[in-house]
């Protein structure tokens, strides 16, 4: 990205701003990996009969990112806004609300405040985690989601659509077709759920996406994903989960958080990544529990869970002296 | 109070001190509010055929205002007993108790032991926000007597009495009065809540008791209440938990919190406060479903999560250089 | 322990390394005290049929100290490794995953990760309370463990075994044999359930192993566990917890933590100790409450948020300027 922002005209900022709220879900800072990501989720949402996820994307990302130029002048960095800091919490938010709740006004104008707290809270999150050079991820999308989503159990203007019967009755059933084929769409899927998205072709999107911007991510996305399946196969999932993708996507983000974000990629961060990546899946099937007398999603919970336990020892893994967040947009620029 | 504390006689100064908790449950640091409040609550309890809610009150602040001075030659500072800051935490406990637990000696023990820790807890509290620059406004109060409600399911010493009955069914009921005057009803409730009364004539008294020390407060209450009361009809929540004003106690402090305590009154806080109020609206609703499955009531949870988050992102809204709390007793005076 | 580190050979200085390990569990840095701890965990783990659960702590107890070496010329500080600290969460994992899950491979392959972790993330948990000089106690344990038994609920390759039924209705039977004989089994069991064993013959164990260390620790252990069946039997709570000594093994550890490692002992730390014992009985019930939708055992988290509670106020009971959590060891040295 070596094109200088005060030469782009106003619009091409902002399209740019935008895309690149898409691209840092998976920390990349590059407008193609965005567009790319979006066209994931369009052929997804489309295949999928759910067009209104990409257009809730769409209202997400833009939403996120008009909160954050609103308090540009009280204390919301427009640096961040430019890196797409703003946008990759809304966008989320955006996929998320019509995967689990009823296409109304309501549902719509819910998804425009939640979208936009996300950006002041993240601000408030990242201040709160600052001591510990951490930063809060996607967390600001995970914590009002799930707020909004308990909303849907006491609002009938958010109406549950999507979303699973509260329950305290666990009995797995860890069945599920393992031929190869099967194996490799579980494996993509794994990818596409990063986006709430449940088709393996938007998995070779994101694939693609990442792999513009960095072929290092884009490797440990898929080798997140497909450590993730074995683990799970291991231990018995819910084979319907482990069709969907559903214990994928959150270590596809550890991955490429630890692999090659916040470490140098060597041989030491590399062991610590894959144990990670193999943590991550206990903390899903956990979380996948913990949430379950509600019915609600853990969202990307697991993978900002489990990438604060492995960077708060503050484990020396190369030759920088520690992890340090701020670094890692100019890492992908 | 330009009285100086010097020239009180000792009873007097008790006297004061304990007004003075009640008078900052809603921030205000001022013995004739905390008076009024009293007042308040002993017309709702009676009112509602529940006096052991106001006896309640009256132990409640006792016990956790003498939990501080025990305590203050090893570090709990007179000055905040002084302030009324000893006691607020206390004076809910003992609202709390009798509200949700059978009128026994165990549960009045109970009452005695949680209101004294809530001091030495929020001294702890506090201890841990220090850094963000902010306080742990009731939650002292909500965390121990979550505890102690928790306990009544598992302690036949501390028996439920008005606790909603544990569940992982929701099942909306929105239907609710919509006549003018019902309006008026909940809109004043929405305020009484904040002490757990459930009668629209302590709304009244709540407001006068804050005019007496600051319209500015008495304004916001009126308005996060019928703020809140607008956003809860819009979404559809519980007509029944509608009629209580259990939708409005959290609003109503969020509203004096941001709209007066926190930052200075201008447009801008002003546009935040309101934000902040509907917010607390959405944080009600989830953390109402949250706490379901125990049957526990949110307290005053969703005021002080929503606070915080508005708190946190640190933005500017006048001309203080940042939210300091430790400024907010001396505006009071 | 006079014995120079660098004349000890090699084996008998990982020998000391692991018993330190069992020993620093209730804060006692002598690996005598961890002899005695584990044969009384040998003799009630045989003794009430499960004798994996012992073979569980000696081989949590190993993964745990081996993860802290791997990392040790990376941030894992091998003085702490040397005096036991990467031990003690470990030992516990070893415990509770053959008494809450089935006898499987996988099981023992998760128990060792899960101790592995333990020793990674107690130097994340460390770093985050730094600031307030709090440690992160047996909180690693009981996260990780938290994590892996709701995978219990989600994961064939991890049966739940021993773990009580999810439920959220409760009934408390509060009757229980209250011969004088019964209470002083109730009473050392509470000391053995530190360990998770359910015998009071290990209790008389973990006393003696305690005095070899210090007087005054074993003596707060058995004041500890006398309180808290006090506490319990006065507030009525589940006769067949109370049987176990399930009420217990929290308050013995605040106790100690509070009575001789924290603060030193004198009258205002003893008076402070004794209420926070009170209090962990409360939180005992309330996260027994909290945890039963899951049916998810508290592990020793009512002890460390009770004696987190207890020191954050940082209220001075000694000449020392203030609890610090860096000075315990030498204390025990």
């Amino acid at each position: 990205m070596t094109t200088d922002t005060k030469t782009l005209n106003p619009l091409a900022f902002c399209v740019r701003t935008l895309l690149r709220g898409g691209g840092q879900v998976m920390f990349q800072c590059n407008a193609w990996t965005g567009l790319l990501f979006l066209c994931g989720i369009f052929w997804g949402s489309y295949e999928t009969g759910s067009p209104q996820v990409a257009w809730g994307a769409l209202v997400g990302v833009a939403a996120s990112t008009v909160a954050g130029f609103l308090f540009s002048n009280r204390g919301c960095a427009p640096t961040d806004g430019e890196q797409g800091l703003w946008g990759f919490n809304g966008i989320l938010v955006g996929c998320a609300f019509p995967t689990f709740m009823a296409n109304t006004w309501t549902m719509w104008l819910a998804l425009v405040i939640c979208a936009m707290t996300t950006t002041w809270v993240r601000q408030g999150f990242n201040n709160v985690m600052a001591p510990w050079k951490i930063n809060s991820l996607t967390f600001p999308f995970v914590f009002m989601t799930w707020l909004f989503l308990w909303c849907a159990r006491e609002m009938t203007g958010l109406a549950p659509a999507g979303m699973s019967a509260p329950t305290d009755e666990f009995h797995v059933v860890s069945a599920f077709d393992s031929s190869f084929g099967s194996l490799v769409v579980y494996w993509l899927k794994g990818i596409a759920q990063v986006f709430l998205i449940d088709s393996w072709v938007t998995g070779i999107f994101f694939l693609a996406a990442l792999a513009v911007s960095s072929w290092v991510a884009a490797v440990w996305a898929a080798v997140g994903s497909a450590i993730a399946l074995a683990v799970a196969i291991i231990f018995g999932v819910s084979g319907a989960s482990l069709e969907e993708g559903l214990y994928g996507f959150s270590a596809v983000l550890t991955a490429i958080a630890l692999g090659c974000t916040f470490y140098k990629p060597n041989i030491a961060s590399a062991v610590w990544c894959v144990i990670g990546t193999i943590v991550t899946v206990f903390v899903q099937a956990g979380m996948n529990a913990l949430m379950a007398p509600w019915g609600l999603a853990t969202l990307t919970g697991p993978f900002c869970l489990t990438t604060w336990l492995f960077l708060l020892p503050r484990f020396k893994m190369d030759d920088r002296p520690l992890p340090d967040l701020s670094e890692w947009n100019k890492l992908n620029d």
